[in-house]
């Protein structure tokens, strides 16, 4: 069989092993003889369908080494959807167009839900075309909902930075609770799922209480029971500390953070769930608060990311091309726990076609009765997750990263308006 | 001399490192035989006024060691300050009346500016009162506004926490820029110097661009101003991050901050300058933004503490209790810099009535000429204070941190209301 050139994307939000992914998928791709070239779409889909496309050939091995520490997309990543071919082709002709101007036999796109589901179809598509190329769609979101997979890559290490940072955090509002600040609020990241702000009860344990209270988007908000549980939880403990989701919410589904703040205009402001409860806390209760969001700090923290999960996101990506040279085509890796304790995993795959469209929410089981906190069922689950310290390399006291190239392989085809 | 007894107490804001200095003080104290026991007082100075002394001479040296790595206060820490003798005598007398109760010959104050000068005044009023003890003030604050000393204990983890995240959000951010998120806006602390926020300038080097604009206490804000530097930084760079010190704030000295959002009920929300100036770039440029508000994750943030600050830490506390025992009294242990490349530096003292009510804010020559940054010479002095990672220990995959019994004295005296 005659070597063909390969090409990888990035797509959504990015994690703090994205990078490592990719990594994965680009040593994985040197070693063989039947993979030519492997590129990068500059800016995921997009620069594919721009034909903006990076030779990854060129890079120094030293520096792919470097992506393993480098957090963010290295070859920029996208959101972009494409319709479905049944109701707009032209996107997916034109990435044929690409496929064949460039001698691509392989595609790998390393994204969430939506990217498995654009994954399939293209492979599809390509099939359709007369064209086929195996595609093989990469787990990543830090969301942590994908089906099929025990976990996804850039999870776990989201769930170590919130552990950690809420046990710190919580340190500190103790140490003061006597005489100031009584209530301490984290919102964390997860608009549908809540498995982001469950990672945040790994910090309990025999000698730290806190968080007390865990908001999460599969229970529904209850404002008094909530304000209630706040003022016992101070008269036990003398502090509360309340880690929330993004997307925790009424009853009605409407978001917390939407019933908040309004700015000086009269505009309602995006985001921040984190003081619309700090509002609430304030007004009925008048306890004295801080708050903190920490928005893409948590998924970008490459310094505390967890080593299970940069071994799992390079794992996943050397095997989307171990897949793709073994014939596979419209598949996902996965992980697969073999043994809770000890710990252990492996890739297995499942079919693009039973990923797409579905939504892992945190399950009945690993929320406690009350709901305001996960079970030990659900730390059980988790705790292997964060296991590990992957510390980068420090220049000048700060994180030392990948600088590459990211060249542009030379344009063959007309331009096309993305 | 008669071995007499020591007592410690933190004060103020908690640091990721004042327990390092509490290690100091406790272990300098044991090797001493003219201390007998080290008292701490619980949550500061109030618990010394109403008679709440931890005993530290019970602990296990495993746990003291411990506090090397243990975010927050372990003894507790107070707002709480002492009015002046003059108009308040009774707090003044109640002390020497505890200071007498349990043979105590040494004071040890962990705080910032306040803190100093109640040392002070506590020392003066202990000699009017014929009970002289030996009155030791401790730098500790993560602003960085103590004079005299090249830099407060604190102040190094939490510029390397942010120079460290913002590097880290930036490349999110930067590989998101072409289709989504713009403008990321992160928060720090320092209500009237800049210091942490300047210490972000050390997230930029020849390959990071970013930080674009700091928002410093120090510089006037001028919004027109501005969101053309927004507008201009997307121009050139694709996107702009921007750190935003919560004490920035207009020219006629009003809060950003103090601008901003109303809750539903229309009340001024307290704190949020990042989500505020996100609200003016939504309105005027109408830009995608993410905003990030570290808050206390900041300074509690052990797990990425300096080394140079830890060991700066642990060495001002094991000082003060040399400087108490060669006979000093109303002095300040202090962190002198030999030399700046290579860094060294050491221990020197300074006597607290110059401490006293002193603010060091940002001087002009660290501020570039724009305003919206900071010059070589402010990083060539903030670099050394962020080298060096102090990796805690993790236990289940969180950081691992001191559990103290904080057995209490049994009360010699009469209840004292504070």
């Amino acid at each position: 069989m005659k070597a063909k050139n390969a090409i990888y994307a990035q797509s959504g939000g990015v994690t703090s092993v994205i990078n490592a992914t990719a990594g994965g998928v680009i040593e994985a791709a040197r070693k063989s003889k039947r993979i030519n070239k492997l590129f990068a779409g500059k800016n995921g889909i997009r620069g594919l369908l721009r034909e903006d496309i990076i030779d990854t050939s060129i890079e120094d091995i030293i520096q792919i080494k470097k992506l393993q520490h480098t957090p963010g997309g290295i070859f920029g990543s996208c959101r972009h959807k494409l319709k479905d071919p049944s109701s707009n082709k032209k996107e997916y002709e034109r990435l044929i167009e690409v496929f064949r101007a460039h001698d691509i036999g392989y595609f790998f796109y390393n994204g969430g839900g939506d990217s498995q589901d654009t994954t399939n179809k293209i492979s599809q598509f390509t099939i359709d075309a007369g064209f086929p190329v195996n595609c093989i769609g990469i787990p990543k979101t830090v969301d942590n909902d994908l089906p099929y997979t025990d976990n996804c890559p850039g999870f776990g290490s989201v769930a170590k930075y919130v552990a950690t940072s809420v046990r710190e955090a919580s340190l500190d509002v103790e140490s003061m609770s006597e005489s100031s600040t009584k209530v301490f609020i984290m919102e964390v990241m997860g608009r549908h799922a809540g498995w982001i702000a469950a990672s945040s009860g790994l910090a309990q344990d025999k000698n730290n209480s806190a968080p007390h209270i865990i908001l999460l988007p599969e229970v529904p908000f209850y404002k008094a029971k909530f304000l209630k549980r706040v003022k016992d939880t101070i008269k036990k403990h003398g502090f509360c500390v309340i880690v929330v989701s993004e997307g925790a919410r009424f009853k009605n589904g409407e978001f917390i953070a939407d019933a908040g703040t309004v700015d000086s205009f009269g505009h309602k402001q995006l985001g921040g769930v984190a003081p619309t409860i700090a509002g609430m806390i304030k007004d009925s209760l008048g306890l004295k608060y801080h708050w903190a969001v920490s928005d893409y700090l948590q998924r970008a923290a490459r310094h505390i990311s967890s080593k299970t999960d940069v071994d799992q996101a390079y794992a996943v990506g050397k095997a989307a091309v171990q897949f793709a040279l073994s014939g596979e085509n419209a598949v996902m890796p996965i992980i697969k726990r073999t043994s809770s304790n000890p710990y252990s995993w492996k890739i297995d795959k499942v079919k693009l076609s039973q990923v797409a469209n579905v939504e892992k929410k945190l399950p009945q089981k690993f929320i406690s009765k009350n709901g305001f906190g996960v079970t030990e069922a659900c730390k059980n689950y988790l705790r292997p997750l964060i296991q590990g310290e992957a510390y980068p390399p420090y220049k000048d006291g700060v994180i030392e990263t990948a600088s590459l190239k990211n060249k542009l392989v030379k344009k063959k085809l007309k331009t096309f308006k993305v």
